[in-house]
């Protein structure tokens, strides 16, 4: 029977699937064709079809990631300063699923410093990332909601302040349970925010 | 001629040497056996001497980190605020020399992540390090320097703050050059201090 479009794609999902339970589990520095190949409970071999040299499965595994990571679900916060601490909220590892995301990230730094390519691609992101934050925190400000200051000084510090806050809970997620992180989190914008007037 | 005692521990440091090349031009995603022994001109065959195992190699890097870090030059900071700030500027890659240790450090969480034995000593680590740092803050609060609150929490916090500053400023440090890094970090430290009485 000839294999058609559709079993191809479905076939490219189940090795996504594969490469995604790999990072998971080992981080970038187990991705190998043999781990996904296992994973899969196919041959090597087969696998060298989709991903030619070592090089090309890494390249498909950032892909995955920055896939899942725009894809993934976000909290809808109102305007101003709500939005600000939603789109903050996002990052943090505040659920399993958001846990083995954060996890896959940050073990992806590894990879991503040690290739030029990689490295400006990511500052590219993290760039974009900081520019949408910018543009909530100019709204918050609008509002008279956050003080004032340069509103990517300080998207980029609380940018710094969840990436760093990532990590902290990875590497010690019984010092850094959800509430915990949420607390610093409010903590950081209340030393942001303007009290209201009058008190 | 035999080897002495002193031939062996030269040896050993030029190992070393070379392990810390390695790492820093290509991470711990690039440390293999090979490539150790390419930068040092040396067989595979001697490194397997040293390290059977690539667990081994991956060991000796982890503690060759520890070591670096700890013996790395300080700042010293006056009583208060001052100390705080300068244990806290002293984690950021405002060098070469601390750029290249951070660019291993960002590295090595992938590898850390990926082992619960290594998770839990890099939890340790971390958490000795928060609990000098909310000792400077109590000691910043006792002086009237910092805000009340629990000092433990603002040292989390400001902990969380420097991790994510290196991260993005390995990755972008045509962004982040050494005076922007210490004005975030100024800004974070301001939003922590108490205004002068009187003012």
């Amino acid at each position: 029977m000839p294999r058609t479009k559709g079993d191809h794609e479905a076939r490219r999902r189940e090795v996504s699937e594969a490469v995604w339970r790999v990072l998971a589990a080992h981080g970038f520095g187990g991705l190998t064709l043999r781990a996904v190949a296992a994973e899969l409970g196919a041959s090597t071999g087969l696998l060298t079809h989709y991903f030619p040299a070592k090089r090309d499965l890494v390249a498909h595994a950032l892909d995955l990631l920055e896939q899942r990571s725009a894809d993934r679900p976000r909290r809808t916060g109102g305007p101003g300063l709500s939005a600000v601490r939603a789109a903050l909220l996002d990052i943090l590892p505040l659920t399993a699923e958001a846990t083995a995301g954060n996890r896959i990230w940050v073990s992806s730094w590894d990879t991503a410093l040690a290739d030029p390519a990689w490295t400006e691609d990511y500052a590219g992101k993290y760039a974009r990332s900081r520019e949408k934050l910018r543009d909530l925190v100019a709204a918050a400000q609008d509002r008279g909601e956050l003080t004032g200051g340069d509103p990517a000084r300080i998207a980029a510090g609380a940018q710094a302040f969840v990436l760093g806050l990532v990590v902290q809970a990875l590497f010690d997620p019984g010092a850094f349970p959800p509430d915990r992180q949420v607390a610093l989190l409010d903590d950081y914008l209340a030393a942001l925010t303007v009290p209201p007037a009058g008190t």
